[in-house]
């Protein structure tokens, strides 16, 4: 069985946000799955998508300080630097988190852990509305 | 063809170790797949998986050396110290290297390079036991 | 319905390229799929693959600059240094970035955004050819 479904998600602030909600009511066949797989796909090159801790606020506020140290915006050996200082930190924040996962899905639901989310990762200062790309496959 | 397995890996000490072997005992309709993808998935925040080497103990050992100086424990900025101060360090290249792979699957067996093994990445000093969850799927 | 592919790339200078095109080239199938996924994996360990900007080239310069900053070869820590100084910086970037990803497959086509492409991360002076394996699933 397989499903596809386009999710877009309202702009967000740049930094971390949970959407572990958000993208499992967009695909309402996940209950109709037994053992199976919901791949999830951001269309773009400066957010990214993980999976951590789904409680603490703070986990997801460190999870931007620290990447706004490692990638530092408007770093001084970018020749990228037309679409401003944000943009090409932004790409390599994208592609060490990914753009791309699949997640198990298990008697009808996700099959995270305890204390597994989704992440949305926005790197970018004003990154607009993101789209998402839900496929969903499994045997009923 | 689905099939679907939970695997929980004892206690490791903190580092990267090869779990090649595990996973595959872990899917016994391997070899009744033709083409196909094993996905692997682990349950956690604080640990991960990856493919590198698999020949060098020293490869492993200089990824823990490596990534403890790219993301340090007890970094002063983190907000998240509750759990100790490997624990947000945890969560960061937990999210680094990532929960969840796909492997190829051929001809009964996985598709991987001559020299990649799976690793199971362990960032807490005493991170437990490790739970994932195997997905096969293909064709016969 | 399943499909796999393996695809070798020739040598390609250390550096980041971009290779979409070889990829949909290698996948003769795709236009029969209406909704699925292509994996893609790599079977080396000091290359890499991912998902990023697919106009500018300096985007592409400017991840070189990043990632040989970021793991600098030959890092005075590193035990593994028998393969070369660009060998063991070489297995962690290609950890960082992945060797394996799933991309959407909709309507006979990959799924990307308008901005996206796919990357050939090689990250060794000589890397030599590249095998990718590629496994197209999906409904017809």
């Amino acid at each position: 069985m397989w499903a596809q479904h386009l999710l877009t998600l309202p702009p967000k602030p740049r930094g971390f946000h949970l959407i572990t909600r958000e993208v499992v009511a967009a695909v309402p066949e996940l209950p109709e799955i037994h053992a199976g797989l919901l791949h999830v796909f951001l269309q773009h090159t400066s957010a990214s998508l993980t999976v951590s801790e789904n409680a603490s606020p703070d986990v997801r506020r460190d999870f931007e300080r620290y990447f706004d140290r490692a990638v530092p915006d408007g770093w001084a050996d970018f020749e990228h630097t037309l679409e401003g200082p944000d943009d090409m930190a932004a790409h390599i924040k994208a592609s060490v988190l990914g753009a791309a996962m699949s997640l198990p899905v298990r008697q009808g639901q996700l099959a995270l852990g305890t204390w597994q989310g989704i992440y949305l990762c926005e790197h970018r200062g004003r990154g607009g509305p993101r789209r998402l790309v839900l496929t969903l496959q499994g045997a009923g």
